[in-house]
């Protein structure tokens, strides 16, 4: 094993995949359009105030599963602020979004069940497709024609459309309802991620709710919605939101459920806290928007001059949340780029193919809430110039 | 999907099979002998005041990927301490210890690698196995001929032999040396998951650091170690330990590390704060040993009435570790027990099928470091009344 192991991290020397991780350092002072902290929420005192609490009072892990003693009251409370929140009946809460997705479909799926996939759906999706046994399609991104011609041809008793609300590393958004309507017509269950989403979607009153509250999605019984409650939220953990027939059934039949430790008391606490803010705040979700907009405003000069952008309908003002994905020419320059933003103060994201869904290598950016309009200005700068520079 | 979910639910009720959480309430007095809190350390106040004060320094979330901007100091502190404690060259933390097994699993498997599992492995690694795509094969409870057999007849490059230390629901030993001698022999890697060991065995000054550090086995080239943080360590999370080149194999391959939010700072915290306090006091795990044998002790009247006892060598008298497995008659009969456990005021285990490995209802009793002699002794006088009348 060892000799593969030695050739395979030479494959990637050689081929410029090594992936390293930079760590932070406790109060280091950059721009953050990196994260998935959309709403600034991590560090919101409520929110890290909840979390150091609820260690102090619970403990500082849940000691079993879910369902031998790792339950408390404050599990409960936080499946129903995130059902209220995001509009469904009933949430069953998971240590990630990553197991939450695993959960939910495998115990949806099977032999009798067909899954159509969104070709851009999460590797935990994916995961999930996999591990389910079930027979699964997928169709080309955002392509209801294609979802429902699958859908047709069905064989199998059940089926479950898959999708992302907003998707994580393009940051477009899916036709939902045209995909509820798909699914209606052909009884189906049409299976919605609101990872990039929620806290950041939503219109009027329901601005930060995601997606599906406010909306003729909410609470119907063809729709269930993932959500994590790591990004928007702040924190840690995932969510599958549904009836509670369905809450009940994954209780029963979800192995990453059953078989792993509960979500540790301080991040359930502090994902209850955030959840209420971003229910009472609802300017978050607009800053968002607005910051988006100016960041892209800001980009424009440099981008308009590259004709790769926008052609595949990833320009940066048409994004549908807080993500703005730059596609760049390969992976040495947007590894470049990034580190360059880097030293200049300004943390983006990076994105290389194995980890892209279209094998195009982007800059991601997050237009976080908690964003000034001076970082917005400083930032735009360094990436003008890291752009203007490109090949 | 509603109708096929309600026809699911009425077989669970009409056998019996329906799982209820129930939940803690803060500050609750009972006798836990449920939980995998193995020392007591995960409401120790420098656990949960580690992980209090993370969540008001770095905040409630890691707010990424590891690879993005989630690794902070503290994440790389803690995988040089996990490396210390289990004796390894170095480790890498996961959000879970599910998501360890299917992340290293998946990294290592694959057509070129042949999977040979102990039947009774967890679910996290059974999934693993299925996500690989490698061809698996099981052997025969803790059989190291058969495992041998298995290896010797494989067609792949490479070879994983895949046990538990010692098991989570029977609580019994794996035979180490010997797979390690079997593994090493044909050019096999033996993966060994310390979920339930680490925290609780080892000799001598090793007592508490697991069944790995301080053998033959330690920084072994074919030896990997999976860990569990929220057992022992009374935290949240997982890790993989190897050598330096299998953490960057992983950092670079393993799914459920690179499109997974890192481990919220308040549950690396803990942990590092718990693993320090293992390696500094080692009586916890003396305690753990003391407390089994004056568990088994004490239930041994109501049990050596009982024939089924110790039949499949589960008698409690034979743990490994914490765990203590009481085969019961039957479904109904187990949760019936538990519940008036419960009702006197102590928490049990309570393992029906699907959840058993060999099929055989279970009570499972967990021997904590911090029990009392008091708490042990009311403890046995609850369980005997309970055992003796039995059918």
């Amino acid at each position: 094993m060892t000799q593969w192991l030695e050739r395979q991290a030479a494959v990637r020397e050689r081929r410029g995949q090594v992936r390293r991780p930079l760590p932070r350092t406790a109060h280091e002072r950059f721009i953050d359009l990196a994260s998935n902290d959309y709403l600034g929420l991590a560090t919101d005192p409520r929110v890290a105030g909840a979390a150091a609490e609820a260690a102090s009072r619970w403990g500082a892990g849940a000691t079993s599963s879910r369902l031998v003693a790792g339950t408390t009251q404050l599990h409960l409370d936080l499946e129903q602020e995130l059902a209220t929140l995001a509009g469904m009946e009933a949430a069953l809460v998971f240590s990630s979004g990553y197991l939450a997705n695993i959960g939910v479909i495998t115990a949806l799926g099977g032999p009798g069940t067909l899954i159509i996939a969104d070709e851009h759906c999460h590797a935990s999706m994916i995961d999930g497709f996999r591990l389910s046994r079930s027979r699964t399609e997928s169709f080309a991104h955002n392509s209801v024609g294609e979802a429902g011609r699958l859908l047709a041809d069905r064989r199998e008793p059940r089926a479950v459309i898959a999708v992302e609300s907003v998707y994580s590393v393009l940051g477009d958004a899916a036709p939902l309802a045209d995909l509820l309507a798909v699914a209606e017509q052909r009884d189906a269950v049409l299976l919605i991620d609101e990872a990039h989403s929620l806290g950041v979607t939503g219109s009027g009153s329901f601005a930060g709710r995601g997606a599906v509250a406010g909306t003729a999605l909410a609470g119907h019984l063809n729709v269930i919605v993932t959500a994590t409650l790591s990004k928007a939220l702040g924190s840690q953990g995932g969510a599958v939101l549904g009836s509670a027939l369905l809450r009940e059934h994954l209780l029963n039949r979800a192995r990453s459920f059953i078989f792993d430790t509960g979500l540790a008391p301080a991040s359930a606490a502090a994902a209850l806290a955030a959840a209420r803010i971003i229910r009472g705040e609802p300017w978050r979700a607009h800053s968002v928007h607005s910051n988006a907009a100016a960041l892209a405003a800001g980009l424009a000069p440099a981008l308009a001059g590259r004709g790769a952008v926008g052609q595949n309908g990833t320009a940066p003002d048409r994004t549908a949340g807080a993500v703005q994905s730059i596609p760049m020419p390969s992976a040495e320059t947007v590894l470049a780029a990034a580190e360059s933003a880097r030293r200049a103060g300004v943390r983006v994201g990076c994105f290389r193919p194995p980890s892209v869904p279209d094998g195009i290598p982007r800059l991601r950016l997050t237009a976080r809430a908690t964003l000034t309009p001076e970082e917005i200005e400083a930032s735009c700068a360094v990436l003008r110039g890291i752009l203007e520079e490109l090949p």
